[in-house]
């Protein structure tokens, strides 16, 4: 194996201390203190590696390696921001791997006809703003200026401030957009967050379609009253009709849409939020995926249609704004072949699958040819302290991208 | 009418700005920086009428009117501190009208043979620390000084460290602990929280029973992981399981347990609480009441065995905590008697009543011969913005509370 395990080791272990927490876990929520300190040490690193850094209005960071030719380069990498008490392996092995593709080529001292760019995508998780993948929807032009105020965190702080605050230039939004083939590839490097390739005992998975959500905010409007005073058949309780949509949302996904439908209410707040009130309001999400585009289109007019039925038969009010409603995503079949066949060149076990979680390849692949490598998630569990992956499934993944990467660099 | 409007208005005006809210609403948490404010308020207007004011080791105040014989005082009051986003009647018209009582003794210089005393009771409501009444739980020795340190607010905060912040001396808890008998009688006017008075347009209520509730505190672990990879049949939710819960005690106060059973999940929080995270923890509270004591026994049995079938059928694990499990109390029916003779006496329409709500006079009932007034409130709303009870009604209520005060204390 060409990529070295000891310097993606002290990668993993550097950016992992930005946000890490007293249980193990680590909470590094986009464009936090954490967040920025990850950057910086991301920005000085490839500058080390002799990378030279652009960082777009957004916030998206792209380290260059020259090339011999004036071509579009090829790019790799993924993010670094994570969920509140998540785990440090999404996201950030992908990013590592690149930095290791780079040390690998300086030292055998390889020229590509194609620049290569280490590339960070800013805000991939949804956690904080409420939107996934933004770095590489600015990327692809799906968010104006106007947009990134609709974006708020639960400080009320709009994705703008959130910008302005740290450096970034949200008026000149438009300026980091790029034109198809402004890149020539991209290929990013994630864990699985799911349990296949553990359970089948295979190193890598080539990816070749996504699964994109649909996503609701909704809020129920009831009356906030006193809880030992108000019999029970006149009241107004936000929080038993939420519940009635929580469960609905479980049941849609598992037996009433597709085969592969999920459906999750991940958060929920209620108000006031006292023992002795009835909650007088409800604010949940509901996050809705799946990778045929008909199942989640059935799935999503279902919960619709539940949130009408719990509104005809309980005295609140709801209302529910759709966040995001993003198709399915074909990757590219240049590049899965590339992958494919690589793999089989340096002997690694591999599976070509699908991805139920969304990436920023999903956006990546409206500018580039683009792809996705993953490697095996420990349980499946993601997004959460017990994550977890093998440092040498790491560098297997790693070699994967090298050497895909070196191809693709030279066409 | 020998109390006056306009000074019980200007109480009522000057208390309503500590913790006032732009929507009109209040929140007014104990030991909170807006409750020392009403509180400073109190200790001064008290001075101002000539009571001697001695602050107890927990912060229950008691402002004293010596009486001619060497007897046991007559106290009337109730609480300052509100729920989040209250109202600015519940508690604060209790204590303003027992302000004027002290008023219009002191114009028409009426001497009575017992001292008289205008008590504020610390913490009465619950949201901030989770358990209610807890001033006169303290008079009546119900809280120990261990007990201090388990009350702990949302950001983790004891009501131990709470009071020492505030210069109160929790260490002393003991010294603040009342006999039977060291008050002779106890009178809480309140507004109903309900809207029977209003309905029947009937001035005053004269509470016969208190309600008293069991409350739980129950928290659900399950697996945080990824909404997008993980399908749901291996998914270990927490939130879809407690919303079973928060329906089932919906349930079982309205159709399974009496006719009086009121049952209400007023809390929920989750963990972590991310649109693309299933939820891995759920922490909820749940307040049950009757005015039968049997029937809010087989109330609180089904929830138990409802929490029991839950963790039965779902991958979660599920532990539940019973805060508080008080009995239905009985008041004082000596003073019952003297408040209905003394609203003839004075023609104010009333009615004889229990009270689904919680109060202090439950615990006062431990040391004195309590009672209970009840003043209308618009539409039944309470803890809520909406809270409303008109300025003439709160003045009828201080009208029967003065002279019920005067004939008590002339015993």
């Amino acid at each position: 194996m060409r990529v070295q395990k000891r310097r993606i080791e002290k990668d993993f272990d550097n950016i992992s201390n930005f946000g890490k927490l007293s249980n193990g876990g680590v909470t590094r929520l986009a464009f936090s203190k954490e967040d920025i300190e990850s950057r910086n040490y991301l920005h000085k690193t490839m500058e080390e590696i002799g990378l030279e850094v652009r960082i777009d209005a957004f916030g998206n960071m792209r380290g260059r390696r020259e090339g011999l030719e004036e071509l579009a380069p090829v790019a790799i990498g993924s993010h670094l921001d994570t969920v509140p008490e998540g785990g440090h392996y999404d996201g950030v092995v992908g990013v590592i791997a690149a930095l290791e593709v780079i040390r690998v080529l300086n030292d055998k001292d390889i020229r590509t006809k194609r620049p290569i760019e280490v590339i960070n995508l800013s805000a991939e998780e949804s956690s904080r703003f409420g939107g996934a993948t933004l770095g590489s929807k600015v990327l692809s032009g799906k968010i104006s200026l106007a947009g990134l105020n609709k974006y708020v965190d639960r400080e009320g702080l709009s994705l703008y401030e959130a910008l302005k605050d740290n450096g970034f230039k949200p008026d000149e939004i438009e300026s980091a957009v790029l034109n198809k083939g402004d890149i020539y590839s991209f290929i990013e490097m994630h864990i699985e967050q799911g349990p296949v390739l553990e359970t089948e005992n295979i190193s890598v998975g080539i990816v070749t379609s996504i699964a994109a959500p649909t996503r609701f905010r909704v809020n129920f409007k009831g009356v906030a009253d006193h809880s030992g005073n108000t019999p029970m058949s006149i009241r107004k309780d936000a929080l038993t009709a939420a519940s009635e949509l929580v469960l609905g949302v479980e049941r849609i996904a598992r037996d009433e849409a597709g085969p592969a439908t999920v459906g999750t209410v991940g958060y929920l707040y209620v108000k006031p939020g006292a023992m002795n009130v009835i909650p007088g309001g409800v604010e949940l999400g509901i996050d809705i995926r799946d990778i045929s585009s008909d199942d989640k289109k059935m799935a999503v007019k279902k919960v619709i249609d539940l949130i009408v039925e719990i509104k005809k038969n309980r005295p609140v009010e709801i209302e529910y704004e759709i966040l995001t409603d993003d198709e399915p995503v074909q990757l590219s079949n240049k590049v899965i072949q590339i992958l494919e066949q690589t793999a089989e060149e340096i002997g690694l076990s591999y599976k070509v699958m699908h991805s139920g979680a969304g990436h920023d390849a999903m956006h990546m692949a409206d500018i580039a040819n683009t792809g996705m490598i993953f490697i095996p998630s420990k349980n499946g569990i993601s997004h959460n302290i017990e994550e977890f992956t093998e440092m040498d499934d790491v560098c297997k993944g790693a070699e994967l991208l090298l050497e895909t990467t070196i191809k693709l660099a030279q066409e």
